[in-house]
């Protein structure tokens, strides 16, 4: 666990963004086009590509051009990582914590 | 879920950075001390400190001073936080899917 993971360095640089954060709130009610996505956020379309390249490459959006508009969506496999990540980090310690119960229940019981 | 939500900016601040995130990898093995903190990541008390600071005000680790010895440990109750985060962002849009996939059915079924 405390290896150098590059996908979780990456995941968590670019949550770290508000502006990316609020793109993930927005596609997460709905997908939606790049240009609506811009307006939505009051950036430019090269601000909001630029959001959206990091976002994709960490696995945390998905964009698809159809003709002359490019869509973009939530990808949930890159939410599965960080989720992954929250229940390694917490369970390891709750599990910890139910082993130190047991031996206090020994040392209790007298064993 | 797009209001500001400060608890979560601060959250997303405290995990971008790789040092942070490292001082967790440790600790979701075990509670330790402040000085074996700084020791195995190689940085000085004030850098601990200030990073645990960071840490302990968005609800991911706690302290506690017994003596004159200041123990870590990982607070449970702000990754749950951070695991409702990822729930609502992922879920709703899976709600989505469920749902457009309800209504493609239904127009296959010529309702």
């Amino acid at each position: 666990m405390t290896k150098k993971d590059p996908a979780i360095d990456r995941l968590f640089h670019a949550l770290g963004d508000p502006t990316r954060r609020a793109i993930l709130d927005r596609l997460s009610r709905a997908p939606t086009t790049v240009t609506r996505l811009a307006e939505s956020q009051g950036i430019t379309l090269t601000a909001v590509g630029q959001h959206l390249q990091i976002l994709e490459e960490c696995g945390l959006v998905r964009t698809e051009k159809r003709g002359r508009v490019r869509t973009c969506s939530i990808h949930p496999a890159g939410f599965d990582r960080l989720e992954r990540w929250v229940r390694e980090h917490r369970s390891t310690w709750e599990l910890r914590l139910d082993r130190l119960g047991a031996v206090l229940d020994e040392e209790e019981r007298g064993d």
